[in-house]
C-alpha cells in the first residue's frame, strides 16, 4: 500500500503544512507545481527531502490560481489547460532531475481534480498533457473518473486513491464536504479503516452499509497539527500489521 | 555565424513580436520561460516551430516580474534566484521534450542580463543553477561579464553575443540605451556591422574609432515590424556573402 | 445616446488598443481596474485623459485572471467576489480622484458579464459590491440579465446596452461567437444599425426578422485598427444625423 | 503615544499573524493593499474590524511583489512607483469608505520602508502618489528618512516610529538584522523601552550608551504568538503607568 499527501504549498512568505513530518509518514509526495501553490525553493527543498527518503515525486498540477488556492473551477480551454499542465511537470522536472529523481506520477489538485471526475473535456486534456510529456508517468485519481478512465484509455498506468478521512456514500463516492459527517476526525478510527482499505476488506459507508473500495493508495492530509498526528496514526497502523509500503510508482526518471 | 532573438513574448491576450517572422532568420531561439512573459501554449508553440525549423531552443531566464516584463532589478537573495532559474528551465525543457529536441542553451533576460555583467552574487546564482540543472548547457552573454566569466570557471560551455543595433564605446562595452546615438537604425549599416563581426573584422565604435569585438553570435530584434525587416537584412547580407548560419549550440537533449 | 468602449487593456510591456483613439470617439470609458489588464500607469493615464475630454469613467470589474485576460469563468464564491469587485472599483476610484473625476459606473468585464447573464449568486455578488461601496453608481449591461435585475431591484441606476457589432437573435438576444454570422464587419451596416438603435426604431435579426433592442449606450470596440475605424463610422453617422452623444451616467463624485 | 503593526498579512489560502488579537492592542493598523499581501476579503475584514474598535487605518503600500513579500528592492521607474501607490491607496480606500471609516495614513512596507530612508527618487515617487490623492494623509516612517523629509517638504503631516523590539545604533539609527543583539527578545524590557520612549526619555543604544529617538508611534510586531504577547505586554505596561494610547492620525477620510 501507498500513502500520500500534499506537500510544497507554502509560497514565498506563507508555510503551509509540515513537509518534513509528511516526509517521515508517506510514500508519495503530490507536490505542488507553483500554479496554486509552491514556489521555486519550497519546491526544490521538498523534491530533495523526499529523494534522499525514498518518497516518490508526484506532480500536482492545478489551475493557474495562487488566489484561490487552486480550488476554484476555472473554464480554461482545453487546449491551453494541457499546455499549463506540461509547463508545470517540468518545472518540477527539473528539481527532480537536481536532486537525482524524476518526476513518477501526476495527481491533479483542488478544483481541477473535482472537475476532472466528470469534465470529460479537461480531463482529455490533462491526460493529453500527461501522454504528451512522458506516456510512462502514472496517474493518481479517483476510481470511476473520467480523469482514470481516460488515462487509461491513453494507455497510461492508473492508480486508483481512497482518501483517509472522507465519509464515503453506499455508492462508493465521497460524501460532500457540505454534508454532515463528511469528514472523520477520530484517528482510531481512521486507522483501522486505511487497515481495511489496504486488506482489501470492505468498509463502512455514511448510512453503516458496507462497500468496497479499491485503492492502490491512501491520502493522508498534513495541513494542521492534527492531520498530520492522524497520518502518522494510519502510518503506525499499517506498519504494525504488517502492511508493506511502498510508493506505487517508485521509479525515478 | 548564429543570429539569435528572443522569442514567446507573448502573454494570454497581449501579442509582441512576429515568432514566425524570426524563426525564419534566426539560428538560435531565446524562449520567455513564463516569469517575464510567455505563457504555456505561446511558448509551447516556439519551441515546436523552433525544432521543426532547426532552431536551437535557449531558455531566457528572468526576474519573477510579468508587470515590468522583467526590465526591473529585483534585489533577490541568490539561493532564490537559483531555484527560480532551475524552475523556468524545467518548464521550457518539457515543452522541448514534448517537441521531440532539447534546450541548448541559457540566456537571461532584461534587468537580470543586465545585473549579472557586474553582480557577482546573482551571476552566481544563475550560473549555480545551470551547473546543478545541467552542466552540457551552453550560456550566452557579454564578452567580459560576470555571467560569463564564472560561467567558465565553473566548467560551462560559454558563448559570446554582440548586438546588431547597439553602438559600442571605444571600450567595446553597450553605450548606454539613455545617450545619444545608442540604437543603430539604418538596416544597410546594421548589416554591414554584422558581415564584419562574423568575418572577425574590427567594428566602428560610437567615436569613430576602431574596435574588436569577438562574437560566438549576434542578437537581433524583433519586437516591431522595422526590427524584423533590419533582421532578415542582416540574415540576407550574411548569406550573401558566404557566411554560415548554423546555432552555436545545436544539440537537442 | 452614449457610445462605450474598453480601455486600459494594456499591461506592462503589452499594449492593447488605442486608448487615444477611442477617447476621441467614445462618451463613457469602460476602464480595466487591474485584474484581467490595465496596470497603474496604463489606468491613470486612461483616466485621466477620459477626465480632459469629458467621457465618463466606468469601472471594468473582473476575474482576477491576468492569462486569461478574464475570459474564463472562474467559480469565486461570492463573498470573495463582492470584496474583488470592491477592490477594483476603489483603485480604479483612485486614480479618478487623482484625475479630478469620478467612477460613475460599473460594466463587468468578459467572462464574468457573460456569467452574470443567469449566474444569479455572482450576479448578486457584484450588485453587493456596487451598493455597499456606493449605491448612486450606475450599471452597464445587458437588458434582461440577472446583473441588470438585481442591480434594479437593489435600488441601482440600470443602463442597457446593445452591441454595434454583434449579431442578434430573433429573440433579442447576442448570436454566438461560435456561430456563423455572429459579428458584422461592413461599417456602413454597422452604422446605419446604429443610426436605428438611437432612434428606438427595430434593428434586424440573423434571420432577417425585425426585433427592438433598447439601449442607454452602444458598445464599440477599439482592439484593432480596423475596430476603431468603425467605431469612428459610427459616431460620424450618429452626429451627422442629429445623435447628441453624451454620457448616460455623467456625474463625478 | 500610538501603537502601530501590520495587518491583513495573509493570502488566499495561507494566514499570517492574528489580526483579532492585534487589533485588540494597536491603535493603528498598517493594511497590505494586496501587491505584497492581503487578498481582497482579508483587507475588507482587516478594515471593518479596524473600524470597529476604533483603531486608524493605514495604507501599507508596496513594491508588486507577492513571492517575496516585498521584502526584495526592486527598481521600478518613480513615475510606475507613483501609480502603484496610488492603485494600493484606492483600493484599501474602498474597504474603508464600505466600512464607514477612511485611509488615515501611508506607511510603505518591506524593502519599499527600507529603499526610501535614502533612495531620493523613490522617496519622492511616494510622496508624489500621496500628494496626488490626498494632501490631508498622514504619512508614518523613520526619522530622517527621505520618506519623511521630501514629505514634510510636500507639506505632508508628517509622523516618526520607534520600534519595540530592535536594537538602535549610538547615532540613533537601527541595527542591521544581520548584526548580533539586533532584535530584542525580552517582553520586559522591551515594555520598559517603550515607556520611555512615550515619556521622551531616553534609551539605551546598543553600545550602552544612552540616545534620544523621538517617536509618535511604536511598532509592534503580530507574525508570531511571541510577539502578539510581546505587543500585549507593551500595551499593558503603557497604559497601566497612564500613558493614554490614541491613533497618531485619527479622522477618516
Amino acid at each position: 500500500m501507498d500513502l500520500n499527501s500534499d506537500l510544497a504549498e507554502g509560497f514565498g512568505r506563507w508555510e503551509l503544512g509540515d513537509d518534513e513530518a509528511l516526509l517521515s509518514i508517506v510514500t508519495s509526495a503530490n507536490v505542488a507545481c507553483g500554479f496554486h501553490a509552491g514556489d521555486s525553493s519550497v519546491i526544490r527543498r521538498a523534491v530533495e527531502r523526499s529523494a534522499e527518503r525514498g518518497v516518490a515525486v508526484g506532480a500536482q498540477v492545478s489551475y493557474r490560481d495562487l488566489a484561490g488556492f487552486g480550488r476554484r473551477f476555472i473554464d480554461v480551454p482545453p487546449a491551453e489547460l494541457t499546455d499549463d499542465v506540461i509547463y508545470q511537470i517540468g518545472a518540477l522536472a527539473g528539481f527532480a532531475r537536481v536532486a537525482g529523481t524524476g518526476v513518477s506520477y501526476v495527481k491533479p489538485h483542488g478544483a481541477l481534480y473535482n472537475a476532472i471526475v466528470q469534465h470529460a473535456e479537461q480531463a482529455a486534456a490533462v491526460v493529453e498533457a500527461v501522454r504528451a510529456y512522458d506516456p510512462s508517468l502514472a496517474v493518481l485519481g479517483l476510481p470511476g473518473s473520467q480523469w482514470l478512465e481516460q488515462a487509461d484509455r491513453a494507455g497510461l498506468a492508473i492508480f486508483r486513491e481512497a482518501f483517509a478521512d472522507r465519509a464515503y456514500t453506499p455508492q462508493g463516492t465521497l460524501v460532500s464536504r457540505r454534508d454532515p459527517g463528511a469528514v472523520l476526525h477520530d484517528p482510531d478510527e481512521i486507522a483501522e479503516r486505511c487497515l481495511r482499505l489496504a486488506a482489501g476488506e470492505p468498509i463502512r459507508a455514511v448510512d453503516g452499509s458496507e462497500i468496497r473500495v479499491e485503492a492502490d493508495s491512501i491520502c493522508v492530509h498534513g495541513d494542521s497539527p492534527g492531520a498530520v498526528a492522524i497520518a502518522a496514526a494510519v502510518r503506525d497502523r499499517l506498519t504494525a500489521r504488517g502492511v508493506r509500503l511502498e510508493p506505487f510508482a517508485p521509479g525515478a526518471r
